[in-house]
């Protein structure tokens, strides 16, 4: 399903700013779908990251699951290597696994995120990926 | 957000048969994304509606959420009016609400599902929504 889509479908909210824009390097979007309220024990959400945006490293204690829909990425676990990412793409992210997402240098890119058992405990935020890190991507 | 897309981004697996298939009117194609497994406690898919295709009325006993992809579709819960659906939605299905969802009669419904709390046991299937109850849509 590799091809590149950059239509919204879910709704795009609003740039991050405050405490959840610092998690971020460059400019993101966030639209909370499903909140935290105990009946589903996830939450769901869309986000749109600009070009070249990525966020920091970190852990959810729940895990998570993306589910890109637009556009095209970066993902990548601590001492693995990253990967692309594109629409159709379905990425498992295991309970206290580190890791990070983001867009490529000239393309958004928009995936849903499902995190999962969260009554586990809030994501655990760490340090930003490195312009070295991430400019030595290709 | 209620513009008619049909573009599939996801998997669009294969047509069901067999036991998932009696569980609907009409024909569905179904790709599962996440498999039961503990790690996420929930289960991912993907579904299509072919036009007039609807599930039977049925309940989650951990709930569910629909995230609307393409297409067009109905949305139902017992005792209440049916509302339509298009890309873009997010239906929230709380534990035990008996429902149904599917394609209007002249387009597909494309719609990703989060079955959430699977620990809870597995969906209760009931009787199919009769044509009587699908034919008075509009």
């Amino acid at each position: 399903m590799n091809k590149i889509n950059t239509d919204p479908i879910f709704e795009k909210g609003h740039k991050a700013e405050g405490k959840y824009g610092k998690n971020f390097t460059g400019q993101v979007w966030l639209k909370t779908l499903v909140e935290q309220n105990g009946e589903w024990n996830c939450t769901i959400g869309n986000v749109t990251f600009e070009p070249g945006c990525r966020n920091n490293w970190h852990k959810h204690p729940g895990g998570q699951i993306l589910l890109v829909t637009g556009g095209r990425g970066w993902f990548q676990e601590w001492s693995k290597e990253a990967r692309e990412i594109y629409p159709g793409d379905v990425v498992k992210i295991p309970a206290d696994t580190k890791h990070w997402h983001g867009a490529v240098k000239n393309c958004c890119l928009t995936h849903l995120y499902v995190t999962t058992n969260v009554n586990k405990g809030p994501t655990e935020w760490m340090e930003p990926v490195s312009e070295e890190t991430y400019n030595k991507l290709k």
